[in-house]
């Protein structure tokens, strides 16, 4: 066992603010003991609200993976809600890698039998539905719902974010008869203390969530299995050049 | 955050030396500042090799955690792979309540994309079978395997066990392609060191998990919802007469 | 064939006027050739609202099973929508034992194509859809409804409960579609005569199905299968003494 | 409660001596107050071993269920594993409609926790899966097994088929650790009696089970719904002149 | 690859003027060098509303797949939502055999993440969720409504069908965020033009997939499988009397 | 409907000659008068084997799919087993996104009631067998299989991938009673051909079936959805800053 590990968090939108939020968060979820590499690529999307935010933020996101399991980072935590290049980035590192959702939703199962996620915005829960499917929680999640703020406006305008989710968590109890929260955003870090004393109801943020499975696994040694599809992909030297035929 | 906790394991089954044998693993998974308390019942079945054995323990099990709660237990570990009366416990319970085989299929997801689960008796496959669907596996559970030994047996033909169990995981890793291992008994815990060094992928024990996982929970803080199902059942005076008529 | 049979009918909470309603249902639904033992234990709680309720419950449930098994009883009903113990009851049993839920669901499953179960307490409604789950029902059960009433207010405010449960059977129709109800609790086996009437579509209780098909099922001289998961569990000394480390 | 009940029992092959011997088989379950009506229709396939030999059969069989039911019929078994049919039969019947494969499955699954089942043709095994899921098993089913014999040959080579039946229950013991086996075929009816005697496990034919399911729910009164996808089709008069144009 | 290819496009339905209907939109979505027979059954129900509608049209529409393929036919189109006898036309067809709801849920995963489905009658919706379900589509079909309308007044009453299908259109995106519509109805043909101009969103109709798919696929010469339950049913001669026992 | 269309077909790696096989296969799939447009990026992976070779080559693919439909793309293939990207694809493109895997199982679906998918290397399987059961074929899809044959040995060892290809086929004859098979990797292409005309049961490529989708609905001109989560993302500003903190 090892009680003094390097986590390595990454967010990987490019903006310094919300990292900043998810490091404060990750630091005071941590153990004191515990050193944090808290860090955002450059020149990804501000923010990653689709499929195609993703993809153009998983390249150096997991570049970032690669040289923090270099710098002796012992866990891995992806923070962001929507678990982009989970897949990917457990085949490149040899420690764990954690995502928010995966993390949350774990949460999620072991302090309640029903549980809501509330995200940002509309188009947002199909993927979040998907996932939530992928990561086997059936009928336990009753219904992932939006407050219809895109990301960023989270710290532009966080007053009328606020009223908005408070609006949503009340739907959640007696629509869904939700007996937990998600809170199914990283920008939506900040919200948890405030919330879970007002209802009276486990509110889930994935970041403490996934520092604390992060940090566990880390202290235990548990490394990713590096076998199957679950190994790192032979090196290939990649053609430089395009090709393009009309047929 | 509160860094200095007490855990609470408890075996639900009466046999002593796997409970020392569950609180050495435990102690060993857990950080030097948390204190556990490490118990079993008396009059239990000695080990639960089915519903009838878990259905006879639960009650024994509740009342001490009950009890664990009040001692100042801020999570509580069910050191038993079946997760004997889960649900009850965290009805009951106001701090997290983790089973162990929960805990490890949630590991086992996060590090490898297949995996097998093996326990001891062929009887209690079906059962494995049925509680890993409930937390939603799919088809990340390449198969569940049994290696045909008693629970007892484990400490009282220990070479036996592990012979089995080697030839278990050999079949695992080439009939069932699987990327990490489940040890699917409480009684298997002390198995785990020797077998990870072997094999060179992850072999998995739900007391480590388990005890990682609650640890974790504690420290944050986190409560298990007490609304809806989560409630705790209200009191009620038991009629202290049985009734019986032939009609 | 054996058209002369001994039915063993188990209410498993320990309120002999709910049993005594429980055995009316079940004489009016059994044959004049049947035979009925119909009893609650001493000193279990006087309603199963819950999965603690009900693990406080099912250990007298099963000594009562094996006795009547003892008197000649060819098949067993658990008297509980929750099917509590149902797994266990079937390992130590070797007549065909019966639930209420899953008798009720199989029903409904063969008199319509959508139908809804209304139930008490809003917190059984988790639970029965888990079970319902588990029976795989899938989108055939449209919905699981409460009537927001507690379990013994049905024999002590039962005009209330009726019109609460007109309500929601009138709300099952427009809304779910549903095109037969299911009474989801033992204590609602009075409701079915006057509601069938009303209602003009099939209104099922459990009590009723469970008993027919015990009735049938031990005429036929089924067994429960007795290897595998459906084995009864070795007999094993309890330890008598509890053991506790802190460590 | 209708103690002295008709049933109606419908093969819609056209093979008369099947037709016997499911008669046979029904009348040795049914009560003695219970009359039966076992028939089959003329020019149907003389076996459906494939959805076009059911597709063929339907229409023949409905009307057969139309008429028996106004000549007083009080429930319906389709003697056919397949289920053909059966929710055209649910729409048109006022009585209840069981299938032999549904009501053997719902008799399994009380009776063990793991089953397989065990038909005559491999072609049939993918009709028999999707049944089996449609009815919603999930892993209760632990495999569709085939003995490899068309439907007729049951009858004109009755040994060769009881000896590739053992060697198939044999199978299903060991492969499969089944703690019951279901006869896939309503031809197989008279395999019941001796099998159960030599293996030890339930074995479960849909002719008794369906029968038994129909008997109880007749007596008990119990009506399809009609009302939904439950309802009868309203009359319609069909075009008597076929079109057909070329574009 | 044969670009001039003949499909056939049968309507199980004995109604003529649906059939122009749908031959004018297959005309419409075929290229020009495809040559279409487009046809009805005599004496079969003039429309499908239920299974037993279905059952009483299949027969004759099995015989004229037969005779169009044995007339050059290269693929087949079942020209009704409800995929009616889809498996027996692939067992005596060697072409491919396409149905208007599994080519339309096909197109609609395609083009949009959720969707959702508007038939006619509301009785049809259990059938056409259990079919969506069967063909996989999972969360991504978020509801199946009706417009409460017989399918035969979709050409007597064309205006009221329309203004009802535009109140639940409206009512799918509000209600259902749903990304595309489907036509569930072969009758709803000529409305797919108008709505799509309208909505902005993609208004699928089987039709015009079914017509896509099927000649796609005749052009690449597919064949359906013809062995395992794809074959087709050997030849038996049926008895041509009925026989009927009361026992 | 528009006869004369221009289809894009993009191969995510960078290996020209592969990318050339494709193009011959869809030329050969496609309409005389259908223009195609085959390329692939350069800098990419050169063969996908995983799903960090496959996040590596989407940025690129996702530039070529936006290029393309500016250039007057219709409809767009994407060129490998694994559907990489296929969401994000879906968001920029107003065209239809037609991905190998899905189209193939959706001809397999409609061919045969069950069916095998044989790839390249072992490590692809985990990753097949989750989109197909995200694509939602159930038990319809037996077994996926892999030949132990990196995706360049394709090309560079034909004969030896032929070989093991040959037995893999015979296996997925008798062991998993296949009734089609599905060639899972782009590179196997040309290997239908004559696999198909020896083992007497359709052997589909993706390839071809995606050309021909793509090919129909590019035809009926239908479009992707373009709200909810199908809508493109909005523009946002990337922060070219990386940002690092330790804490």
């Amino acid at each position: 066992m090892n009680q003094d590990v390097l986590l390595h968090v990454i967010n990987p939108n490019s903006t310094a603010s919300m990292t900043d939020a998810i490091g404060r968060a990750a630091r005071s979820a941590a153990r004191p003991t515990t050193r944090l590499l808290v860090q955002n690529p450059a020149n990804t999307p501000p923010s990653l609200e689709g499929t195609t935010d993703q993809a153009l933020a998983i390249p150096a996101m997991l570049a970032a993976i690669t040289q923090a399991e270099r710098d002796g980072a012992r866990a891995h935590v992806i923070a962001c809600f929507d678990d982009p290049g989970i897949s990917a980035a457990r085949e490149i590192a040899t420690r764990p890698v954690i995502g928010l959702c995966q993390a949350a939703l774990q949460t999620a199962m072991i302090l309640s039998t029903r549980f809501t996620i509330i995200t940002t915005l509309p188009r947002a829960v199909p993927h979040i539905e998907d996932l939530a499917a992928r990561y086997g929680v059936g009928k336990s999640c009753r219904r992932v719902r939006a407050i219809d703020c895109p990301v960023l406006e989270l710290e532009t305008n966080p007053d009328a974010a606020m009223r908005k989710m408070r609006q949503e968590i009340a739907r959640a109890k007696t629509e869904d008869s939700a007996e937990a929260i998600i809170l199914g955003c990283a920008g939506m870090v900040e919200m948890r203390a405030p919330l879970s004393r007002q209802y009276g109801l486990p509110v889930i943020d994935g970041v403490t969530c996934a520092v604390l499975q992060a940090e566990a696994l880390a202290t235990a040694e548990f490394l990713t299995s590096t076998i199957g599809a679950s190994a790192a992909p032979y090196a290939k030297m990649p053609c430089p050049q395009a090709h393009r035929i009309m047929l």
